[in-house]
């Protein structure tokens, strides 16, 4: 065990502290991270306040983890010293199950190990990324391409994947539309995957303030969902909504904006269920699906394409001390579009 | 106009008499079937009761009709006299949507036409198939293939498309395991036809009490929803389930058992509003979709299949006397598994 420095919550009630955290040994097949960019997704913020169900504190959340290599195992063999390599939301999984061989070890039958807040394989809690480094078994950790600035590409590691996967999964392509609900972290990653895909791309959000940042982003339309008429309007239209807003929605209106075929694809979490009319399924032949980050495999195709196509996060870069504040923030919908937490002011 | 016998609901809350309607002139579009039978659809029972909506009375249901073409307008290209023929849930639709152009009428972005309960393109409310004849145009007739008897196709045209279209969509065959919901109607042909696709086939009814019938229809398992074991066991099992059941159930129980991509498709339609948890769907990547009935060249495509693999509904024929009586057992799920009216009792 090693000790480094992070940020914590010290329980479920309280801002989070500079402290300190012990990382295990490296081990045969685990690659130790100096970890240079930590970004702050909503889901830190549910979890370290228990929204999400009881965690154990004092707990260290970040799960868009961008560093460098600094130390391998002598078994490794995908990942050497220097490289330049991110870790997502998970740090293992069971790697035997159906899912797992598959390389969606995201919907792993037994459960993935998250990064923070999960029972890790070696019985100890998981630890998140707003510490100094991490070690994590060289399965789970992806590289990141030149090209792609790491403070840009750590956002990538949740907000890029949540948003590539259904896209990719559902076809979003030439030929296709495509409306993204929310213009957040999530949202805006899914506009420009979208449109860097080639379908043609629409958000939908409460209001149009951020409508000019929509277009620039790769958006082709922009309407607001405080609108009646939007949905008068936009009726039997998309082929895919990828809906990143974790609020209650009226599922059954989004549903109606759906062409033969469509499906209504959730990534964010609302907390109680949702009412849904089936006759707004019958209509049409419409789906309502969920999708969770993505697998390994995938994630390093998403971060490749990221590459290939000049695609980063939209970001403001914060010192650790701001912390706290950047959650009042995110809570307020008040950052475009994702906090990177500068690693180097925890040394 | 010419006069036939027919049986209708004079209002929501009395029996069906005998008595007489008025069908329109032969157009040049037109086929005139002498009908030879009838199927009872829970859908007939609904609507005369006014339950999913207003309606006109007296109204004649009927949407699974077969018979025989006993005259053709000028025009019709199609059919001919003496063709075995059967018409559906559907009598026209607008022709010109993008749905009614991709062949799947059912979606008809203006509409559909039902065959009865609905206004027509004349005008005039449509009325159904417990009467001796029907005019329609010859584009929503299809053929009753040689090899299926009359009484057994009837309930194909709503029974049977209505379950064949989403296992066909959903990719029901070699390999794949499908759950059917429910053992009635509609359930009863989901489970004929998905064997018949080459799938695994697994029943999934309230109690075992129609176990042997499940089997000798063609499942490979049977399960009791009504043990809470079952949904342990089957957990991450199916990559489609058909639920066929109208009665509220639990989604999020019955998504648990999709395994990784699947979808729970709903061809029964529940009044109220479904609640899901969203977490249902991220799990597995998991999918709520709805179907409705199937388009006309499916609907043909759906007859040939059934004739190919030598199916036909399991049916009970009643006269037209024994129709209130029908209702009565319909709602008390006791028939195997579909009424059958033989309309040359009512000539």
């Amino acid at each position: 065990m090693f000790t480094v420095n992070a940020y914590a919550a010290p329980s479920a009630t309280e801002a989070l502290v500079r402290t300190t955290l012990e990382r295990r040994e490296v081990g045969p097949h685990d690659v130790l991270i100096e970890i240079r960019y930590a970004g702050i997704c909503h889901s830190d913020i549910h979890t370290v306040r228990g929204e999400w169900g009881e965690v154990r504190y004092p707990l260290t959340p970040g799960h868009e983890i961008a560093g460098v290599v600094t130390e391998v195992g002598e078994q490794v063999t995908k990942h050497a010293v220097g490289d330049r390599v991110g870790v997502g939301c998970m740090v293992d999984s069971c790697r035997e199950c159906v899912n797992c061989r598959n390389g969606e070890e995201q919907y792993c039958l037994n459960g993935m190990t998250g990064t923070y807040a999960a029972v890790g394989r070696d019985g100890e809690i998981t630890q998140g990324g707003y510490s100094t480094h991490i070690v994590v078994t060289e399965d789970f950790v992806v590289k990141i391409p030149d090209g792609l600035e790491l403070d840009v590409a750590a956002p990538l590691l949740c907000a890029g994947i949540t948003t590539y996967s259904p896209l990719h999964h559902w076809g979003a392509g030439p030929g296709k539309k495509v409306a993204v609900v929310g213009l957040g972290g999530l949202g805006h990653m899914a506009v420009k995957l979208a449109h860097a895909m080639g379908a043609e791309v629409t958000v939908l959000s409460q209001t149009l303030n951020k409508q000019d940042d929509g277009l620039r982003l790769g958006a082709d339309d922009y309407y607001a969902t405080s609108d009646p008429e939007t949905f008068t309007k936009l009726a039997n239209t998309f082929d895919l909504i990828v809906n990143t807003v974790s609020a209650r929605i009226d599922v059954d209106a989004y549903l109606s904006l759906l062409a033969l075929n469509g499906s209504l694809v959730n990534v964010g979490a609302p907390a109680e269920p949702l009412p849904v009319n089936v006759f707004s399924l019958f209509t049409g032949r419409r789906s309502f699906a969920g999708s969770s980050i993505g697998g390994i495999r995938e994630t390093q195709e998403m971060l490749d394409f990221c590459a290939e196509h000049g695609l980063g996060a939209e970001i403001e870069v914060i010192p650790a001390d701001k912390i706290n504040d950047a959650y009042e923030r995110v809570l307020a919908s008040d950052v475009r579009y994702r906090f990177v937490i500068d690693v180097a002011t925890l040394s």
